[in-house]
């Protein structure tokens, strides 16, 4: 074989040096946003640059702001204390059974194997904390930022209040993105020392990676998502409904526990998702690619590490296209701001396809002489064009779905005024509307998502999968960035709110915020989708472990998983329904801790009667309402999450792999069409109340405070645990029981090989 | 092999002579009920009987309850003609397509194949024209027994009117029961005529009676449930929540609309429904048996009648388990009525087993000569016993899974208590609170459902999931008749109050529609758990008619279909959005129906003023809003229908065999998930609603009429498309998409070799 390819021109260390300075380049980048939002004085002083509003910050307002900033931040900073003391007490006995079940499942004639325990058991630890530190640093930012954003929303102009909040979120985005990159790459090589060319073993250990990050993922997004939304419904509840204050009103006591909620959820749990979503995707491209590349092929390592390439790739294009926002086309006027955040979503996708065009005709060698990748029925050629096709499909897929997504749930189209429209006939009517527009909205998405699976399976059978996932997770940085920037404008209003300024400032914020609920439910959009695609990923990776231990009885090639298998089938209808008992589980938890935070504040104001007054004279225990809603967060995350972990680890152990493999992909399935709907469903009514809420008292619509806009609270109340809770964590479900499965496959063989103890 | 087995004894023609005895035996009792009910004189003399309720009827009262019955008699013939009429011209269309189709499909070296089209067609023809005679007698028998039900209300004790209102659903359940299977026998015999025995050729013939059964299920079911709810929706809007007059007041103009749709949907739709389902139990049976039951083995017919002789020997049971309700253990008074409802379906399921077990005993031969299934890995042996088991696992299922649908939606337990209690926080906690209990009531149904699978398809392979369905439907009459009960007491109390009897009687016929709505929950239990063995079974007859065409070249013996197959996964996810997308239709339309009629009855009271007067000088323009009901339910019907039905079509047509065998499977995951929890959270939004309503006014829940009330009206007005459109109307989804595909399987297979028009 003459050595032809294009990697010859490139010495083997390339990859490597991509991966590290990208990792670098996030790491300084979100150092330097960061920078620029501490230098905005908490103290406005009388010689503050601009002028502001009304020109009048008086010192009052100043103490207020620090107040109200303290109080969210001690808020949280104990809430993610607690959350992390059961993280950690979950990391360490998770651990050990991680360590022992996989030392005994790859045990081998010379006894168990502690080696391969250990290094996975290592990677666990190092994903579940790099997940914490994401989830920590992100809620710090996001209060750091929270309280500045209100400030530079009271001057002039909105370039410097938006610039604010998109900076807090770029902090997160490039800071989790580029310390996700360094640690995994750091993990990897650790593990090379021990394993050196026995890549499939090295990438085995690493999958422990995403394991941790998603075991955190999951406790973060169900602990948050509890929190926030039952401070949230709980404050609607009584607020709105029951006593007719607004919002964020601080004499309602559960307030504090709302915009803490926003932080600890919507920050703190959202990054931790996202974290373990890169994490797994870029664990399943390693493990198929590490099977299924044949390691004696020219340039291999830099094909192993190609999925790698493509996210460090993305922090550079993702980078470069912030400046469009900040700097290039920066924000002047309301409109401006949706489109400033659409742009970053569209330009970052668009720019992605020649970038990774790029690297995969640098990566993968052409020609004769390519990479192989062996599929589950047949080889394929790893071409640049194929790769680059599948990653291009995911990303091109991933925006399509986010489109589909703005359009169910931004109140520019039909279907949210539609729903809005429903509410005159009232309450009844827009739940129907709005639970029939989530479950329609999932007809394009999942079409959309089967298009990538066919093209990229097809191309290059899993590997072509997980490459479509990373694709879909490729402008990572530019999601999160907009996915903080809307809890952080939120806030901003909050605390405007609450420190009583001028009105203006909490329109702009709101303004600001309605934006960034749109782009959010774009991102959610990206990570259903791409967590569909890991799941799969993950479950072939999963699939061929199997084969590959039973020694080609199990899953043979060319015949794969056969569905008609009565415990296959049994199963794949018991997977089909754990979305739906998950669903159930942190609903009911959110709806059950809502009425303990009612019950709570309706104790203050009885027992303290002139807490709504005008000038009220006494003051709410924020304090009380914050314990609530993280009591009831921290005890209600349990359930599920352990529901979720245990039900493949026992499936496994007792029934075996085949009844793991209906498992997998039945709840696939459901996952997605309940996770889109439920995300859609919750959007939707949120913005038709929005929609409502900006009608004139003389449209049909009656406007606030009408009984129209009661029907349409009690939708966005509803949706509350459908869009932040239940729906945003069925991602969880299906990666982390996918990547699960795969961490224990060995150890399910090892139990009567393969069919459980039930042996059946 | 010396002939040693039980069939020995038996004359061969012993299943036909059992079958048709079974038949005429329905027939007659049908009649008999029927002409007990006749009795009840419309027109109650001061000589009637037994003293009424307070002495008085009056003339007056006689003719209003004429006039009534006459406005719903004559709504409901309409809706059914208009609705026959778009279905006459659906089957003549359709049967065209069919006899088209298969012709082409099974042409051979000489020709189109018009004699298997032209047996199919017939049988589709035959099984949509029984399905249509099915709904409309069941209507006829509702319309005519509604009343009745309402005089015998009037007379003191509880036993007449019970027992009227059970003689009505047991006409029903008989005549639906002796029919279907007498005009399947005669079909499978004409047919037989043909190709004598030619097993095989002839079941796939018979394919086409389920298919024609399902279709004008589907409509029925979509178009009366939509009716119904479009009334029923409609008229609480306007009537309780806008001008707070009760449920069928007579003063409310959708009032008739709503009684009708109780007759056309609840008893004509659910007949039709019910009717499918046995037709295509009995035909997936049927197709596979005379697959893989070898006919040269002794005794080979009663073996493949044996699925028939089940279904025939549970009309007996059925019939001699009516006698413990009507004169055993006749209800006396108020708490008797449940019980009395709930024995039917436990003593019905208990004394089948040992029924089940002689005639599989009788029918089936043991020792060394058994008949032989050929499943689709290994070949089994049909022993009494095996078949036993199936058929029992199939009965005994469906009972525990409708005492938990029972235990979920009936007030007497925790979770509507639960649901109920949410409603003191408002309509969002009421909504979050049902929408989570219904997700949650799956779980247990699954599991039951996934051992129920598990064991039939371990023991017999698919031909024993087969009989798994036949078990559950064994005691089809019985569950009719409570099925019609329900509907019938409802509309007996509906006629009360527009005909403004004492209170008595309407607080008579309230108490047994509250007992049948409870069972009716169990009678849909039943009715999702069979809707999934079938389609389980008629998919995998799909399998095996395409394993038999490709020669075992597609799907193939031992490997089975393969979900790791991309275009297999992609309409795995695809086929799991169908039910989505279905329901979101159902829903909206239901919605959309309900919105018109609420502009409509909004209108009527504008332009008559006096019309809600304590004595209203004007009259209410009933056959506007029948009008309404009737148009909207016919224009939206056609949409879900044809969506389920050419998905199937038109993905076999252009992407072939594995991505139909995705499509089907998807659907049924997702179908059982969402049929369970959409019909018991509708229950128990229903019947939480109800156990507010009897709550005093000093307890906790506040009673009718109290902000609590208003909540929980909420919840029963969303959760009546959940019950009685979208949710059960899901069951025919995953049974229509299979039977569909099964009957097309040929014709899908003569496309590029079961590749599809792309050839993929």
């Amino acid at each position: 074989m003459t050595p032809c390819s294009a990697s010859d021109l490139i010495p083997l260390a390339t990859v490597d040096v991509l991966i590290c300075a990208a990792a670098a380049v996030a790491l300084v980048w979100g150092l330097i946003q960061f920078y620029v939002i501490s230098t905005i004085p908490l103290r406005s002083n009388g010689d503050s640059a601009t002028t502001s509003l009304t020109g009048a910050s008086k010192g009052d307002t100043s103490e207020k702001l620090t107040e109200i900033y303290t109080a969210i931040y001690e808020g949280a900073e104990s809430f993610l204390q607690a959350e992390y003391r059961i993280c950690g007490l979950f990391v360490a006995g998770f651990g050990a059974l991680i360590f022992f079940l996989i030392s005994w499942g790859t045990k081998t004639s010379d006894g168990w194997d502690f080696t391969r325990g250990g290094y996975t058991t290592l990677s666990f630890i190092l994903g579940a904390v790099t997940s914490m530190i994401s989830g920590y640093l992100g809620m710090k930012v996001a209060v750091y930022s929270n309280v500045r954003t209100t400030i530079s929303a009271q001057k002039a102009g909105w370039t410097a209040c938006f610039n604010t909040a998109f900076r807090a979120g770029a902090v997160m985005g490039f800071v989790l993105c580029g310390l996700g990159l360094i640690v995994l790459f750091i993990t990897l090589n650790i593990i090379k020392g021990e394993y050196g060319d026995d890549w499939e073993t090295m990438c085995d250990c690493i999958t422990g990676y995403g394991l941790g990050g998603s075991c955190i993922a999951m406790f973060g997004r169900v602990g948050g998502g509890i929190y926030t939304k039952a401070a949230d419904v709980g404050a609607d509840l009584v607020g709105k409904v029951v006593h007719g204050i607004p919002e964020d009103d601080p004499r309602n006591p559960a307030t504090i526990a709302d915009n803490v909620g926003d932080n600890v959820g919507d920050v703190a749990g959202m990054g931790s998702d996202l974290f373990g979503s890169f994490a797994e995707a870029t664990c399943a491209a390693l493990v198929i690619g590490s099977g299924a590349i044949d390691s004696s092929s020219d340039g291999a390592w830099d094909a192993l590490l190609f999925p790698v390439a493509v996210s460090a790739v993305g922090i550079f294009v993702c980078l470069i296209c912030s400046f469009i926002a900040t700097d290039i086309m920066p924000v002047k006027k309301e409109t401006d701001v949706e489109l400033a955040l659409k742009t970053q979503l569209i330009s970052t996708t668009l720019i992605m396809l020649p970038a990774v065009y790029i690297i995969a005709t640098v990566l993968l060698p052409d020609g004769n002489d390519t990479v192989k990748i062996i599929g589950v029925a047949v080889t394929h050629d790893v071409k640049p064009w194929s790769a680059f096709v599948c990653v291009g499909a995911g990303a091109v897929g991933g925006l399509i779905i986010g489109l589909i997504t703005e359009y169910y749930t931004s109140h520019s189209y039909a279907p949210v005024r539609e729903v809005a429209d429903s509410c005159k006939t009232g309450a009844a009517t827009n739940m129907i509307y709005g639970i029939a527009l989530g479950y329609k909205s999932a007809v394009i998405p999942v079409i959309v998502l089967s298009g990538v699976i066919y093209a990229s399976f097809s191309l290059l059978d899993l590997y072509g999968v997980s490459l479509a996932a990373i694709g879909m997770l490729s402008n990572l940085a530019t999601g999160l960035t907009i996915d903080v920037y809307g809890p952080v404008c939120d806030n901003a209003g909050g605390i405007a709110e609450m420190a009583e300024l001028e009105p203006g400032v909490r329109e702009k914020t709101d303004a600001l915020d309605a934006a960034g609920n749109t782009t959010a439910a774009i991102g959610k959009g990206f990570a259903i989708g791409s967590a569909a695609l890991v799941s799969l990923a993950l479950f072939g990776a999963f699939v061929i472990r199997i084969q590959t231990l039973s020694e080609n009885t199990v899953f043979p090639q060319g015949s794969g998983v056969n569905m008609l298998e009565p415990l296959t089938f049994a199963f794949l209808i018991i997977g089909g329904m754990i979305p739906f008992w998950f669903a159930a589980m942190t609903m009911k938890s959110v709806g059950l801790a809502a009425m303990e935070m009612v019950m709570e504040v309706s104790r203050q104001f009885d027992e303290k009667p002139h807490l709504l007054d005008e000038h009220p004279t006494e003051r709410p225990d924020y304090d009380a309402c914050i314990q609530i809603s993280t009591v009831a967060s921290l005890r209600e995350m349990i359930a599920p999450g352990a529901m979720v972990m245990f039900t493949p680890l026992l499936t496994g152990t007792f029934f075996g792999v085949q009844a793991v493999a209906g498992l997998l992909v039945g709840s696939l399935i459901a996952s997605v069409q309940l996770a889109i709907s439920m995300s859609n469903s919750g959007g939707a009514w949120d913005n038709a109340k929005k929609y409502i809420e900006r009608a004139s008292p003389e449209s049909d619509l009656k406007g606030k405070g009408s009984d129209v806009h009661k029907a349409a609270v009690v939708g966005d109340t509803v949706g509350d645990p459908f869009k932040d809770t239940s729906g945003p964590a069925l991602n969880i479900v299906m990666k982390l029981m996918a990547v699960l499965s795969l961490v224990f496959a060995d150890y399910f063989w090892q139990v009567n090989d393969g069919t459980g103890v039930f042996g059946v």
